[in-house]
């Protein structure tokens, strides 16, 4: 095959017009599974990590010179041998150690991004028991943490993702603007359902992770449930400040949910009554709100 | 606009080459939520329906003539409909009543295949106790039933889908075929993973469908964890039986295996020893295996 | 770890209760990319290929025993080394040498399937020309192809998945039934959207299936666009007729199309008029209607 | 039903730990789909708009007043009554007329941000012809825009989304990091296999929004296709400086590439040579690559 000419589409190299005020890469998705096998029982952790650098880079992109480069196939590599030499059983420490490994061991990284979601896995229980090595897959509701470290900080942020929520009552939405664009009612009881995610930065210096895990996402639960909503807004409002109030780790709290709204089906048509029973369910458009709480 | 000169691409209305052998039409995805407002707590169910009639459509296919056509609309109206008039707590007795309604109140369908997949929710815990009205996602597997109806005829299959399991060990494979194009070697203790799709064809009459849902259920967990597999074929059987000896208004049983695979992942460039410890889950490819056992 | 007691769960092996009337096992989502470096250009192909088989394989199932089970893992090499020794540039011929090297190498092999969606690329134009080497993604819709295999038959399937359409006029749909579950308006002029799959079955013997796929989807194109409808149905027949009367290999077509509709959006609550011009595209539900014309 | 105790899980409304610092709300999803129904043609635009809105809405939050709240399904509403008073040939400047209307109507609106992302449709050619009212859909790339309204300020990024593109040699990676963690080997001729997103602040002041659409998926098809790439970081800073070069009204670009690698498949074990020419196409893991280039 003939060499194509290169030169038609390349500007000339002495004068660009721009300069590169960011760059970022890394390695997406590595897929890790680690058996711990106990005497008595098997442990199962599968998570998904997420690794993005930035740094001294800057000649990969402008000369394709790519000596400074960490090939992303050995930040992959990386993921599974610091998982055989490490504990992975907190993904929050585990996303530590990678994320400080890059900083420490390449002085061109200036800071290393570790985003880990763990998939979560229930024993199956036999004859009453958890059986010591089978498991089901838990809802589709993920435990996250994101670690950003630089040479002289480390900053943790766990969380929660698609935890599916609904109440069929305790929730309300009226008193909104109401001009020439508005046509929904004032609503004095409605479904309230979502699919929350919940992250918390924490504190610097050592925490019990999944305890505090464990804390936020009991919050979570309770306060939707036990909270009489007065919009999508409000309840945000309730369970940072819960969760802040439980957990004295949590320095900043953002909640964030998508109102996946529940329709009254129409059924006059029909010479029915629809007495807040009958639902459309619809997964577009929907409202998405976010809030975020620091301690004061 | 001016109209388009249609005559090009047809060809003569008189001899057509073609002759009709199949056809069907329904509504797909209708989402309905139903919430029982009972005095002392809220009963709620989610499930998404599916409907295909067949019978004497032809007109509508061959002249455009859509007399014989129940609007696909209707169809939505009527799953709304009906679930006012009719308890919705069991999506088998739910999906019989629609497929008869079809079949019964429009003489031109002879068979109506009604599909339903419930959302699976769990009641939040407070203070230890279910919560009256709130509720979170249980994981992805689906609760499911089709049923096809037609003027003499009821045929029930319930299912499940999606149902997520590992095992970490009790698990080999070996003894396969060994040609030229295998490079696969034996197993005697790899890692199962799967998402099981079950479903069990019922023996006509009337049935307590959620018990043998809750039987099948368990008998598909508790054998996964016990049974020593010798590959997935061997587990399925095992499940398949099992499941006819617990649950005796079962006539039919299809199970469905993707075999998810974690791959041992290497860590000899590294110099390290992988005691069966460390794993890449994969998507792609996947083993898929499948088995329909019928009592005998 | 202590070995699990296993015979709670498991029924006595002398009498279960089941016989196994269907099995089935193979490999899915093999993903192949094969590229021909032609002198002056390359070629690219990348699929997808799904293999099953059927057979003589029920020791595996009932007893564990392996020794006919053709590993799912040899199908996937199976895949890469054929597709090296033989031209992938017909999915339909690929598929067909995938299906019969099952059924010809190993006897206790009755029955191979092998599906294969094939990827579409489209070349990258530069200066007006096509680049040699350089390729951009063609739309989602797929080139697909099924291939059945027995010792003595085989049957060839082509189709396309997903092609996009949608036409703005020329589409009605009235005259349907009118009772108490209809609220649907005739329309004499909608917005007709849809995915469609196609699919036919070939005669016997040997075919330029390209051909026959490029004539195929032409003539679905043009049946759409220039086709009055009367509704999805009236569509589905035209472009089952015009396809027969235009590739004359073709045995048998199946047409699927979900109707996926745009539904008015009502301006009145704003005092504006809607002249057939603002739409909400919804997803769910959605009419789904199919058609199985045969040459006669 | 009883009314639930609520104080259990509520802390005292008097001191809370938590002061909010970020909020913001709004309607995803909204999907609009305008006929433009000419003499000759028709033309289609369908575009799914997500809002969000900060501002002065703490209330809401923290006392569950919703007195400032927009409602989302006001916002829902207000997409199409747009759409109706305004073209929407454009959607950077449909964006800029959303973001603006929010902005000027609510005094407590303080920003709003409008995203706009367009599904791509070509006109059918019937006849060597377009068709004047029907369509199929382009590749799933979008066409997208973000747009981000103040009282005094309006920022417009547009962008490119999900654009495929493979090259079959042309493209090296070398030289990059070698410790015990790399066990990538050189490539001095690999497949380069991306789905690129990019996007493009503009200079403030009126612009033909699609012809720098043009010319920078212009630009970046040209690129990616002629560039010797010495690595995704190379071909990346190579389409940025390009872009700023041929398109003068833009102040800032960024492009992300994610490095969908395509894995030589070892044919060894199979006595056979792979000449680069038989792959494995994976989806995970995967490089991901970004910069961004400011005009200088």
């Amino acid at each position: 095959m003939t060499s194509p000419d290169r030169s038609a589409t390349t500007v000339q190299q002495e004068r660009r017009p721009g300069v590169m005020v960011y760059d970022s890469y890394g390695k997406s998705r590595v897929r890790l599974t680690k058996v711990n096998r106990h005497k008595d029982r098997h442990d199962l952790k599968e998570m998904i990590v997420d690794i993005q650098l930035e740094g001294d880079f800057s000649v990969a992109f402008t000369e394709g010179d790519n000596g400074p480069l960490v090939a992303t196939d050995s930040m992959k590599n990386t993921v599974y041998v610091l998982a055989k030499q490490n504990p992975v059983d907190s993904i929050e420490e585990f996303a530590m150690t990678l994320a400080q490994h890059f900083v420490k061991t390449y002085k061109q990284v200036e800071s290393a991004t570790v985003h880990i979601a763990e998939e979560l896995w229930h024993r199956i229980e036999v004859d009453g028991k958890p059986h010591p090595h089978s498991f089901y897959g838990a809802n589709d509701e993920k435990h996250v943490v994101e670690v950003v470290a630089t040479a002289d900080s480390l900053e943790v942020e766990s969380g929660i993702q698609g935890l599916k929520l609904v109440k069929t009552t305790d929730s309300e939405f009226s008193g909104f603007v109401r001009d020439k664009f508005t046509t929904l009612p004032d609503a004095t009881d409605r479904i309230f359902g979502t699919s929350a995610d919940v992250s918390w930065l924490l504190e610097s210096g050592k925490h019990d992770f999944h305890s505090i895990y464990t804390t936020v996402r009991k919050v979570v639960l309770e306060t939707f449930a036990t909270h009489h909503s007065l919009g999508v807004q409000h309840t945000i409002h309730e369970i940072g400040q819960n969760a802040l109030a439980k957990a004295a780790a949590i320095r900043e709290i953002t909640i964030t949910m998508p109102n996946e709204h529940r329709i009254l089906f129409n059924l006059k048509p029909f010479e029915l009554d629809n007495n807040n029973e009958i639902f459309v369910a619809t997964d577009e458009p929907y409202g998405l709100i976010s809030a975020t709480l620091r301690r004061e």
